[in-house]
């Protein structure tokens, strides 16, 4: 059975065919997240300590650090990245204890990144572009660690998935003359959106499956793109993830966490409240106000996603007897604590086991 | 590719390996239903009219219709449960207009049904057993209907999934004798409780694939029977479905209906809400109530399975460009009709396609 092992200074996060899923947490990333790269420049790292705590609260065994920013103050990423992504990881593994993810496409930043972890992290990623391939794997090499090998190549992103998967065939083979194994590839097969292409889900599941059987390599993928554009995103997570799952998916990167309930919304809710002539105590608080009319929380919570991952992980064999998911499934949440039922049934959380 | 036609007088259901997933609803079945049953005696019928119309609005798209009860007045099922069939059947098909499945383990049922069927029914079953396949498939052949094998014979339900394959490959074999095509099978590889078997899910998933593959036959399965007896039961069934359709499996036996929001749930939030010293207007219905305390409808609406289940279409190319989704999605549902956003997410109803 394929392993592949990240590990941080004191915890092992195992991707394997025989193992739970591994969730990647995405959420330390600047890119498309104007606030957080205006923090990061103004040297504000709160936001990078809550999506750390929140994303290992909710279910996330490795996080992936990101330190992708371009600052107004020098457009240059190859100088700003490296120290930044230094500074990241000495952060986030003095907070959090789960193996990281090093994540740039700034060779300086990946090696930056690779001096300052602990343990053995995920790298990521190396592609099947040449020169990409030439500084990559040395590095995987040298700092013996596993990387994600993302499908696309010199000539771009192919929609047909056989050159796919011919480009991760590559980088597994080029790998090898490095001595790199494959259990140590965590092969990206890249998702497109279904909206843009009917055929995507498909493509990833067939692919998948023949990552798994012809090259004997562990998986992953950016999961919220499937859903990109569409309405209900969630709802297309949460089926796809499983479905991913049942093919033989080991990994993804993606936000265990669930969005806040946002100010808007609580407003909104709270205008219709007082429109039907409900009147509330003066100084009900938000919190209570949001669980009180079924809104969620204001507090970091699973995602749909991660419910939609134990039922699978339950359902591939990979949750003895259930334990985590009837643990999962009892508890009320504790705030900022991980477990309370998932949002996908209802009454579940109360029920007793029949069986 | 493999198309199993049933039709009413003026409808088509297709299963069929590129066809939206089938299904069929399962409501209409008095076992383990003392309530209904008691009505049934009574010549009551006013809970099997209410369940096909909720049914069909919910997106079941074939009835089964069950008259397995056993009355008070007489316990012989052979005498009593053919002309409640005949009933039940000319009752459901002049309510509402989608093609029947005819279940019953007593032989003279499934005649009397197929008699008072207009169209092209399924008949729901024939098994491996020696007597049911020497009274079914003639059946079957006469009537020219589509049938559903269930995998276990003589021996019982075996554990072992190779066993069970093997019974539905006898059952195909057998029709083939009698004329009968590989495309008018339907069949039930029999989900056991992953609760029970930690292998359920792997079982189902691998003998979905087989039977697609070896023997080119549509399946199904009484989907909910995955989550007996373990908690959030319907967070189990969310997975379950997308994976055994990321499998290949075409159609489920289920309940499309969401559970309604009981009596007793809204009597326990009306009190959770007056202990926070909330006033509500003394004339605020419950179906207001409910709404507006997140808790759902007291009124039939999709069950959480059904935003998975197209969430699914539409990941295994059987919903062209998401325009299904896409409507599920957008619409709030009128009250009694199909549409609305699906449990799985939370904000994707109101929001507007991005993409």
């Amino acid at each position: 059975m394929t392993k592949t092992v990240v590990e941080s200074k004191t915890k092992t996060a195992i991707i394997g065919f025989d193992q739970p899923f591994c969730v990647i947490g995405e959420r330390i990333n600047p890119t498309g997240r104007k606030k957080l790269a205006a923090e990061l420049e103004a040297g504000d790292f709160s936001t990078v300590e809550k999506d750390a705590v929140a994303q290992v609260a909710c279910g996330a065994t490795i996080l992936d650090v990101n330190a992708g920013v371009v600052y107004n103050s020098n457009p240059n990423p190859n100088e700003t990245e490296p120290p930044l992504m230094t500074k990241m990881i000495e952060l986030v593994q003095g907070l959090v204890d789960v193996p990281l993810c090093i994540d740039s496409s700034v060779p300086a930043a990946l090696e930056a990144g690779l001096q300052a972890c602990e343990g053995r992290p995920l790298l990521n990623s190396v592609t099947g572009e040449e020169d990409r391939l030439e500084f990559v794997l040395p590095l995987v090499k040298k700092y013996n660690v596993p990387v994600v090998a993302i499908s696309n190549d010199d000539t771009g992103i192919s929609e047909d998935p056989d050159v796919r998967f011919a480009v991760a065939k590559k980088i597994v083979e080029r790998a090898a003359d490095f001595g790199i194994p494959a259990h140590d590839i965590v092969v990206d097969p890249l998702v497109m959106p279904v909206g843009a292409m009917g055929t995507a889900g498909l493509q990833v599941f067939t692919l998948v499956r023949r990552l798994r059987d012809e090259l004997g390599v562990n998986t992953t993928c950016g999961a919220s793109n499937i859903s990109f554009g569409l309405p209900n995103r969630h709802g297309i997570n949460n089926a796809f993830l499983p479905m991913a799952m049942a093919s033989g998916m080991t990994s993804a990167i993606m936000n265990p966490v669930a969005l806040p309930v946002t100010q808007t919304k609580i407003a909104e809710k709270r205008a219709e409240v007082a429109a039907r002539g409900v009147i509330l105590p003066e100084d009900m608080d938000d919190e209570t106000f949001v669980q009180l009319f079924g809104m969620g929380s204001t507090k970091p919570r699973p995602g749909g996603e991660m419910a939609a991952i134990r039922a699978a992980n339950f359902l591939t064999d990979n949750d003895p007897s259930g334990a985590e998911w009837i643990r999962f499934n009892r508890a009320p949440a504790a705030p900022g604590e991980e477990g309370g039922r998932g949002r996908g049934g209802r009454s579940g959380g109360r029920r007793r086991r029949a069986g």
